[in-house]
Formats: structure tokens, sequence, C-alpha cells
């Protein structure tokens, strides 16, 4: 198989079927996750999966309340900093970890968002949550069967991407 | 096909072979590095491709210098600051991009290990390139086909990974 495809095809989805993603299907997506290189192997990130009213609560601290209402769950992924070694290099880890959760996600059917702007309100959602200081939020991964197709992909081509 | 293999067998390869890696290919990883998800679809990646002395030259940056000598090709990775809109945001996209090459690598055979060790002296390079100060070095990652198998990978229990 080519596994350009399914990471060329993945898209932001933001609507999404009524439909619920068994348990088993998210431990799985988290999995995906857990296998991703960090330094030093020291896996920074942690996840809390939130549904129905819980999830719902969350949609406050974001302009884009309507796609964590309509995903089925949300994963919300944070950099234990007791874990970590250096934040730019964890960050990087991170996205490395997140995107391996949208492409197995993307491969069985489940279409994903990773919401970035609600980091504004980091603080609040922490807050709200009761989440200790020792974490920090770094994305929101809206999870849902799609309901649409998502826009169409554009990248810049690869030279306009190279240097010199 | 299940895309859990690839990202679960992926391993850090410091041990290549000679052969050489065909030029077409290292533009595929490229691509599927661009075909990671960023912030406004902003792309803040940018790559270069160094081989033999001008890759070797690089080794002096990091005592990681036996696997930059060893690898058939270096791609660097820099955030270009002109494009970013979120310095955090911006790196977790790269390591999207950073992961996705990985991923595609491991699929055609190559092997990765990608050195952060070497942003100690980010400056060092950046000056020895001629690099401008809009870009800034994220990662090293080198390339080769494996002379080894890579190590027994080790991640913590998906229950040591949740929130609460």
């Amino acid at each position: 198989m080519d596994i350009l495809e399914p990471i060329k095809q993945r898209r932001s989805i933001r609507k999404f079927k009524k439909d619920s993603i068994p348990t088993e299907v998210i431990d799985k997506i988290l999995e995906a996750g857990s296998w991703a290189p960090s330094g030093l192997n020291n896996q920074p990130w942690r996840f809390m999966v939130l549904e129905a009213n819980e999830k719902d609560a969350i949609a406050q601290f974001t302009k884009y309340s309507s796609i964590i209402k309509a995903a089925d769950k949300i994963i919300l992924v944070f950099m234990d900093k007791d874990a970590s070694y250096s934040y730019e290099k964890d960050l990087m880890a991170i996205g490395a970890c997140i995107q391996n959760m949208l492409l197995y996600a993307h491969k069985q059917g489940i279409g994903s968002c990773w919401l970035g702007e609600i980091l504004n309100q980091r603080k609040e959602v922490q807050k709200h949550l009761g989440i200790l200081e020792n974490l920090e939020l770094e994305a929101v991964i809206a999870l849902g069967y799609p309901a649409e197709k998502g826009e169409k992909g554009e990248r810049l081509a690869l030279n306009k991407l190279m240097i010199k």
C-alpha cells in the first residue's frame, strides 16, 4: 500500500454524523498517537477523551464551538511538563503524535479536525477541567464519522519549499 | 491495510548501507511532509537536502556526527518565520510534517533518524550554510537504507497516558 494516499487524502472534517465511535477505536487512535517518536523517548503527550455534555461544555472556549458540538468525541492533547525535556522539541513530538492519530482515524473512515484556536483560552479550559499546572493543553482533536468530504487540499509546490 | 503497522514498526535507524536513495524517492518523502496539516494551512516548513561532502560538513555541529556521516542524505527542516503565525502551533505542524516523512520513508524501506540535539548549535549550522534569519532550523533527518533493525520500541501503556 502507498502511505502517501492517506497522507494526501486526509482532510479537516467539521461536520459529523450522529454515529458513535466505539471506545476500542478511540483507544486504537490514542495508541497510534503514542507510537510517535520523541526526544529521548520521553513521550510527553497525555490525553483526555470527552463526549456528550462534558464535550459540549468545552465548546464555550473556542469560536469553533460548532465543530466541538457536532463531533462525537474530542481528544484533548496535553504536554506533561514533568516529562518534558525541551519545550520546542516536545511540541514537535506532540505534532507527530497528533498526525499519527489523524492518519489512523482517517484510515478507519473517521473524520477529524485539529483545533488550535482554543489555545487562546487554554487556561480557562484547564481551570474548567481542574487540570493541574504540570499539564499544558496543546490541541483539541474533534472526531466523528464524516458528514462532509472536506475542502480540496492545497499545498505549495515542492520547489517553493526548497531552500537555495 | 492497517496504518498502525508502519506507525508501530518504524524505528530510529542510525546505521546505513552505502546505497544511494534516488532523487525521486527523496522528493516523494518531502511531498509526504508537505501534506501535513497546519494552522490556517500556512505550511511553515521549508527543506534543504544535503549529501556527500555538504552533508558530512554538518556532522561537526552535533555529537551524533556518526549518524550524519553514515546517512546517505540528510533533510534539514526549517521554519519559515515569514510564514509563521504561531511559533507553538507551527512547531507542532512541523512535527506532523516530519512524522509524515518518517512514515513514508519507512514504508519505502528507508531508515531515518530524527536528530534534535543539533539544535544546540542551530545558529552555527545556519551561519555555516548562509541561511537567513527568517528561517529557523528545527530538525535534521538522517536517511539511508538500514544496516540495522533499530531498537525494540518501548511505549507507556495507554492507561499511563490518560488524564483522570
